[in-house]
């Protein structure tokens, strides 16, 4: 049991971009923690080669080796949809137990409900750690975020997996590098690992996922002037669009900034249904539509995950979304997010001034511009 | 431990019109099932006498009045707001198992989890039934309910409690009375004990809540014709509008009723914010904007709840309704869910002559008539 962990990232058959998407977090905005990456598919390659970021940290076969690279803890590096242990994972988890490791998922399958991996967990005097158990309580949300002074901003998107917890850590580090009093709400197990705490709404009750969401913004407001709320799949998405909608109105945010990955057509439906993605505008619309049921919300910014593209292209398609939805736009990995920051400062400061008025409004209508 | 229950319904201090909800809803729905009814605030009436329905059916004053009426199980008849167990009620239970009777609970807080209640259970030979624990599973919806050939249809609401239930009983009902093959999704604790199954939605885990429902639905189309969805919450209230749009979203329903209590102006947040009810065009809008985004469903009815006006003013509502909304309104205690089932056919018609056309409609954008 250690409290300095150095883990081993699970990502067998699977640390490619977007792939390994829990690996990959801690990997970018928490490399200190990160000894080495299991999968035999890229053994002998760095991480920085396979996902681009996370430097020299080796990507090795087994746990044998990545204990030998310095690893005191498992962390399963993906988050399989259904969220279930793949049979697979279950003997490597074993081992690391054996070892003393702690093991920590962010699966809806909890590792400590597991008879088998509990007790060997017991005897080895190692810690199962459900970064997706949610919290106790049974909170109810009634727009209590719009009230508060801090300027809310959440991340939506135009499907699962398209960067809103990546602009969400992004624009953090864009609001400090300014002085703003900046706190993240993190809301999927990836975002908890590298914020250092949250809650995975995804795996909370239906009745009180807003509420959930409502008490952390209120309690991150409390020491911040913006608070950055990562968000959940798509409105449109058939699986995750109550998580979505529950985060929208749980949050009450004043600003959104829209993520998108270019180039992606379908909507990440496990493969069983060809979904289009709509427009973007119309990804825009709904979002706007959506959040004024409740408090009135703009997005004020795109962005892109381009990673498809070269250099070029990637600015031309930051300018094209800019002029499409009148708003800056920008693909904070590649191009940062200060564009994005000052489209939130800006809004912050619009806001603000028509404070009184907007506290008193009733459900909007949405879109009016 | 029986399995003809005859039921003591708790409703201590709430037996009252919507505010003992699933006491009422076994009242009118399975009156066979109700032998008395827990209210020492009332006691000595009957249950027609408190709430309109449920016949002579004695209020007493305790559980031991209510085995003398025949009582062999006892049903928590309301719903708090949190789903915890009142402590009051807590004697009530320990009570009832030492009797041996069954207790039905509908609460979030799960009387099955409790130690000391499960112990009592055990000792008496009694059975905790929990109608809100989820079913085991993880499914994730993927639009799959779109392509059924049933028409589906979805119940929703301008808040809770405004009629959801009562409109699918009631229209199943109607349906039925017409020669249709006819099967109902019970998605709530009182929908769930008068249809015998279902599951509550608003318990499950935001992951699974649309694939929950979507499995329901594809399970009730297999020997129905038209399968009405109960329906809950609202999109607009902001501590279950993600439980709405799972729901609907889940459902891809072609059809949606639109149910309202006439008078009611603010939205139920237990108190905490008053929220305008917005008006009943724009839940309209926001239902049929919102089903969209997977799959296009139109309002084809008005079901209102008029409880509170006379005879006279109760048909001026309903007329009033149908001509802002420009779809039959009704009443359906009240008046009957004739006009509503006539709505559902002639919608299923025009539906099924355009199903080729829709099925390959990629997203759409809402309202447009």
């Amino acid at each position: 049991v250690t409290d300095a962990p150095r883990y081993a990232l699970l990502a067998e058959g699977h640390f490619r971009p977007r792939d390994a998407k829990t690996a990959e977090g801690v990997l970018r905005y928490r490399p200190e923690r990160a000894a080495a990456v299991i999968d035999s598919t890229r053994a002998g390659s760095t991480a920085q080669e396979c996902v681009g970021c996370g430097g020299d940290v080796p990507v090795v076969a087994d746990l044998d080796a990545a204990a030998r690279a310095g690893a005191n803890a498992l962390l399963l590096g993906i988050a399989p949809q259904g969220g279930e242990l793949p049979e697979a994972w279950r003997a490597i988890v074993r081992d690391a137990l054996r070892r003393g490791f702690d093991v920590v998922g962010g699966l809806h399958q909890f590792l400590g409900d597991d008879p088998e991996l509990a007790a060997l967990a017991r005897e080895h005097g190692a810690r199962l750690i459900d970064v997706r158990r949610p919290p106790a309580g049974r909170p109810i949300a009634a727009r209590r975020a719009a009230a508060l002074n801090a300027h809310v901003v959440l991340t939506v998107g135009s499907d699962c997996n398209c960067g809103k917890m990546t602009t969400t850590f992004e624009l953090e580090r864009a609001l400090v590098a300014r002085g703003v009093r900046t706190a993240v709400v993190a809301t999927g197990q990836t975002g908890i690992l590298v914020a250092g705490g949250g809650v995975a709404v995804d795996a909370v009750v239906g009745d009180f996922a807003a509420g959930v969401v409502e008490r952390m913004v209120i309690d991150a407001a409390e020491n911040a002037d913006v608070v950055v709320v990562e968000g959940q799949g798509a409105l449109h998405h058939p699986g995750y669009s109550g998580v979505s909608l529950a985060l929208l109105h749980g949050a009450c945010p004043a600003s959104m900034v829209l993520c998108h990955q270019e180039g992606r057509t379908l909507l990440r439906t496990g493969g069983v249904t060809d979904v289009q993605l709509p427009p973007l505008t119309a990804v825009r619309d709904a979002a706007e539509t959506a959040a004024a049921w409740v408090r009135t919300a703009r997005v004020v910014a795109v962005a892109l995950d381009t990673s498809e593209l070269d250099d070029d292209a990637a600015r031309a398609a930051c300018d094209a979304r800019a002029r499409e939805l009148s708003v800056p736009a920008t693909d904070p990995l590649r191009f940062g997010a200060d564009a994005i920051a000052d489209a939130v400062l800006a809004a912050r400061e619009r806001v603000s001034k028509t404070q009184d008025a907007t506290a008193v409004t009733a459900i909007g209508q949405g879109r009016s511009r």
